[in-house]
């Protein structure tokens, strides 16, 4: 239980879980996406030690209201002198609100807008284009009707039937007439699978009646590095879903109007540009936007076998003759397991439904079970019908035209039923690869939140949408798309892989989760998922044996490449998550009351630097562990070029925090060096000044070289440097200055214990 | 006098000029370069407004004593801990030294070395390249006798005998023999052209005994626009005399072996990467290695010329009846024009000797006038022994042979010396191309100095060259050779052009110098000077108009493009100049002291919100014009995202700072804010806290626009936003992490009287 354990630490946001436990016995962690999931939720232990830092600056630091007194500003910006700023309106970029327990603003869409041209004009295109943005409170929680969710959820599933037997029947077409004499057993088994499959996800939805997708299956049940490589599988598989899926529905399109074939690649790219425009702007599964072109798909498919059906019963259902086919290969039984791994891609989707039980109106999961064995029960009889039409009208795989598209030819002619097919199949293929935009952001999502991506996935965009999700998933697919030259035939191979991978592991997942439970049924659901886990397995053997030098090796590599990135990924937050915690200092330090405007310790008290190494003994001399005021002791450096106003305002910034400060000039040349010190003195030398003289000219790594050395003298002070920063109107102009500031930024940098301060000076227009 | 007035303004560092007047009677500022030049000298103006912005901090801070001995450390490193740090060895990174006024800190060329791994490989291989650094000290002032001179500043002209007949030869021959038979005319033409710019040189050297080069001249005498076009003419030359000095070296080499002529682009492109590091190097003009290919050049031609006038003697000066040519083109003035303005090309370099007197032994002006007439001389005598080979062997210019490789074929066959000939003719063009390495930097380190170019060429890198002009002429000269396809042929109409642009404004400016000046003999130099000005310009015009359409309206559009882009240089840096001023305020205001430690005023004292918009009133609220401490208002801004470490650290400093503090949270959900208010309190509630909530989820827009709200609630208030900000040990792991400081660093860097502060905090290993 690893990662529950993990859920449980600061920044999973996931304790909303435990809260809602839901109908069925067993609940995971909420996966519905929130945008508060990046920010950490605090235990008992971490309240305890905030509690205890915080008693150690109420010593140090007096009365709080002595520093609400102390500001100089309305930070409620209710008395704000200007009225445009803070107005109940749209064009206000502020608001008041009276929120729980405290008065705070609120920011309007205005306060989004940055208030330079270039920063306002890219909001406004942006806002052009993706639409307005949407306030977190709108994360619509519709429910959906049986018959909305299943154009909705099975789309990808159902869609899978254009691709999935003209696979299996281009490896079976090797193998000459006795290879495709193959195609009606292996269709069996095929079906007889997606049957167990569909079975066993009827045992998932109810054990996980929030939603029990691949990833949460595995890491509830098998641990962490199963539902990692649940959600590789899965993320790999959706990126190819993407490109098979348009690769695809580009096919039906040019088996009609073959005239565009040349043009596949760049048609196929701007529908993924279109898929992520549509996705960042947020196209929620607007019901009849799905149903439509579903249900018209299956219509057509039923009208299609019908058709078939009719014609071939005119003939006595008599297969008509096939043309002689010349076998490139001999019938082997790795043909035939080929064949049957590349059939087997038809079943890709079908875990949908189990992923989104929480859509259904309630209750839910009986809603979702029905849902999932109609969705079955269509696949079935669409791959069942589209194998026996293949059968029965002798039909032999090509490149030029795909099966779906012969039938239709053969069964409509090229009359008005024909359009209408390809249309509705090149629809659900698009459909299919939009269900991969919703699933992918998602599993990324997942995983950000158990810190094993980058935090920037957990971000919600403008939209509500995963963008940053989004766009990877599109890049991906592009890559992928563009490489394989957008062809289906050699991206099956790649495919499925990962899906069957994913199924494997939910299923084996479920097994355990039924033997560690033990409620009414537990047997009867233990072995329908054990059935799915052992047929899925043999197919990810099967598939990845098989394909495994054609391109599965690809899916596999990608797969090996996830975990590790997630692994690095994760060691690196938990280094991160023990450095930034908080703990209290157990030595007792004599204090000294620190407050806005009280007088505090001296600075000139503190050792010189004659006795400054026996401040080496004092606790957190070398580290960056200071929780309260009193521990920091300053020095303030001021690099100083010239005595112009940008140094003058530096230096007198400096002197204004009251404490030590060192002036810093370094010179080329003696002679410089001198014609410097004395400027300082005709300005009346008010601070100390250390001039060093750089007889190799440069400037940068002396001055950090130096002030390095100040840190190893005396490792316990906290060095502010402070520098003049000239910011130019124009980028051209940057090149026209040596653009000290940024260059010293970057390299102290790396320094413990030095704080960068940038003044900047801006030029007038 | 525009540009005088301008040299006196800070930052021109010419003040050296009026104090070393020199023999002659004008003089101009030293255009010797130095490494202080881009620091400003002071004029007494400026020291007396310094010296008042020192009184009002003198009535502000305090005794200077007090601030000294606040010092926790030791400026000097005196008692420097760590002894290998402060050592008069190679190894110490600074050595402690008193010099002049003040004791300071020198640092050794180990302070150059960045403390990075990384950093430090980087130096030891430029080291390692280039060789250890050099002290400012060392800038050698060696003066050259005579006969060295003469090799090592005549390279470029005397090269120029290897194209510029050929360049004309390749014109006439369009039109056939009767084009021909014009090239002993026009050649005289060119001789004495080289006769009068020579005598006219000479009165400049009289003039200018530390340096006549042209943008100085012209700048002095007929203002800075002159001078502008001058440089931009000198500069756009200088990039094309290294393109075509390179493709007519290898010329000379493929003439002698034909095999390398496909590889001449990757050649001359190698060749210009060796000139490009020898320079970096910092070759300097080590007498013999320019001496050598010099001499042997000038002997080569002698023996050639000779050889072929013996030959030419044996058969009574007959002329080698030519093979029958047919002419592409009538014989037109057009032309002649043309093919004079191409030969003119044989006159670039001549202005090298006049750019450089001070390099010569004492008396420098009357050695250089004799180096300059014997370079003359030279320079007509092998121009004139070329042309007449040419017209004796009966030579006719061909693409595949340069000129000069004929006639050294025609006069010693294949012998020993016609290698030895080709190998002169490639070495002195290379030295030629040097020559524009070392007055390429030249020019624009002047141009820099005089605010027309950026100051980045002002800096003198580790080898005391001016490595950013060096690099910038080897890429532009490498784009020209690159896209001419390192033919010399196609080059020349672009070249020359702008040389006589500049030797046309040199003389004109030498001619109001003369007029203006009226010492003895003053009249006869200003004939010279006008004759040559008359003839150089007769050249640019009949150069510009003929050769406009083949390839001259490049460089006048270079030229133009130099002119525009420094003029808005000078415009933008007379902007930072005035912005940038000090200006002591006249208002008195109440003074309150300052010092470390010492009690100051009480910052609970600042009035509130509600009184705020009173202090409108004070002098420069809105702009960046604070000059002294008592001048600034602190209000200390601490976003906070989650209450860790790094955040507790920030919270800790700006405490400590003594000033108001005003933390910052913003929330994406209004429950979230109430969770971290929760939190806040759980705290202790220490320091006051504004949530700000985000319902569109951006937290950087928010965040900047409220710090802008609170600084137009008070624009007097300097805002010092304090940023944690977590440093991570790859680059990688970056995208690991919001980077929230350096989007909120970009983003108020625009606002005015925001500071921004950065608190590192370095993740464990």
């Amino acid at each position: 239980m690893d990662v529950r354990r993990h859920r449980s630490a600061p920044g999973s946001g996931a304790d909303a879980a435990d809260a809602d436990p839901g109908e069925a016995a067993v609940e995971s962690a909420l996966p519905a996406p929130s945008p508060e999931a990046g920010l950490p939720a605090l235990d008992e232990r971490q309240l305890n030690i905030l509690r205890r830092v915080g008693s150690e600056w109420g010593r140090v630091c007096g009365n709080p209201d002595l520093w609400r007194r102390a500001l100089p500003v309305d930070p409620a910006l209710a008395s704000y002198p200007d009225p445009t700023d803070v107005r109940p309106t749209r064009f206000g970029r502020f608001v008041p609100v009276q929120s729980g327990v405290l008065p705070t603003v609120e920011a309007t869409s205005e306060a989004e807008v940055p208030s330079s041209l270039p920063g306002r004009l890219a909001v406004d295109l942006r806002r052009a284009l993706l639409g307005p943005p949407l306030r977190s409170t709108a994360i619509a929680r519709e429910r959906m009707r049986k018959l909305v969710a299943l154009p909705v959820l099975s789309a990808d599933a159902l869609s899978s039937v254009a691709y999935g037997p003209e696979a299996m029947l281009a490896i079976l077409v090797l193998g000459g007439t006795a290879g495709l004499s193959y195609s009606v057993p292996i269709a069996g088994v095929i079906a007889f699978l997606m049957l167990a499959v569909g079975v066993s996800y009827r045992q998932t939805i109810r054990a996980y009646p929030h939603g029990g997708g691949s990833y949460i299956v595995a890491t509830d049940n098998l641990g962490r590095i199963a539902g990692l490589v649940a959600a590789a599988g899965l993320m790999t598989d959706y990126i190819l879903t993407v490109a098979v899926s348009v690769a695809a529905g580009l096919e039906a399109i040019t088996s009609a109007i073959p005239s565009l074939s040349p043009d596949r690649v760049a048609i196929g790219v701007g529908v993924i540009v279109v898929l992520l425009a549509g996705n960042l702007r947020g196209v929620r599964q607007a019901g009849m936007l799905f149903a439509a072109p579903t249900y018209l798909f299956i219509i057509a498919m039923f009208v299609l076998v019908a058709v078939g059906l009719i014609d071939a019963g005119g003939r006595g259902f008599q297969a008509t003759p096939r043309p002689p086919l010349t076998a490139t290969e001999a019938v082997s039984a790795l043909l035939i397991l080929r064949a049957f791994a590349s059939g087997s891609t038809a079943m890709t989707g079908i875990e949908a439904i189990s992923n989104a039980v929480p859509v259904f109106k309630p209750v839910e999961w009986r809603n979702a079970r029905t849902t999932l064995t109609w969705m079955v029960g269509l696949l079935i009889v669409l791959f069942a019908g589209t194998i026996a039409m293949v059968q029965l009208e002798g039909i032999v795989p090509n490149a030029h035209e795909t099966v779906l598209s012969e039938i239709a030819h053969r069964s409509f002619g090229s009359g008005f039923m024909y359009p209408v097919t390809q249309a509705a199949t090149a629809a659900i293929l698009l459909l299919a690869a939009n269900t991969a935009y919703n699933d992918f952001p998602r599993v990324l999502f997942l995983l950000a939140r158990d810190f094993q991506a980058p935090r920037l996935f957990l971000r919600m965009g403008d939209r509500l949408a995963f963008s940053n999700g989004i766009i990877l998933l599109s890049l991906a697919a592009t890559a992928i798309y563009v490489a394989f030259g957008g062809m289906t035939g050699p991206l099956i191979p790649l495919y499925a892989v990962g899906v069957f991978l994913a199924f494997t592991l939910s299923q084996s997942g479920m097994v355990v989760h039924w033997w560690r439970l033990r409620d009414p049924h537990w047997r009867r659901s233990l072995v329908f998922n054990a059935t799915g886990a052992v047929l899925s397995a043999a197919v990810f053997i099967t598939a990845g044996i098989t394909k495994f030098t054609s391109g599965a090796w690809v899916s596999l590599l990608a797969v090996g490449l996830v975990i590790v990135l997630a692994t690095s990924i994760r060691r690196h937050y938990s280094t991160v998550a023990r450095a930034v915690a908080l703990h209290p200092h157990t030595i007792e330090l004599p204090r000294q009351r620190i407050a806005p405007g009280v007088p505090a310790r001296a600075p000139a008290a503190a050792p010189d630097a004659k006795e400054g190494e026996d401040s080496r003994q004092a606790p957190s001399a070398d580290g960056e562990t200071e929780e309260s005021p009193e521990e920091i002791h300053h020095l303030t450096i001021v690099p100083v070029a010239s005595l112009d106003l940008p140094s003058m305002r530096a230096l007198a910034y400096a002197a204004s925090l009251q404490q030590p400060v060192l002036a810093l000039h370094v010179s080329p040349t003696d002679e410089e060096a001198e014609r410097f010190i004395k400027y300082w003195r005709t300005w009346g030398d008010h601070l100390p000044l250390e001039d060093v003289v750089s007889p190799y000219r440069a400037i940068v790594a002396p001055m950090v070289n130096y002030i390095e050395s100040l840190h190893r003298q005396r490792p316990d002070l906290t060095l502010t440097v402070i520098l003049p920063e000239i910011v130019v109107r124009h980028w051209w102009q940057r090149i026209l200055h040596n653009r000290m500031a940024p260059r010293l930024r970057r390299a102290l940098r790396p320094l413990p214990k030095i704080v960068v301060t940038s003044i900047p000076f801006h030029l007038p227009r």
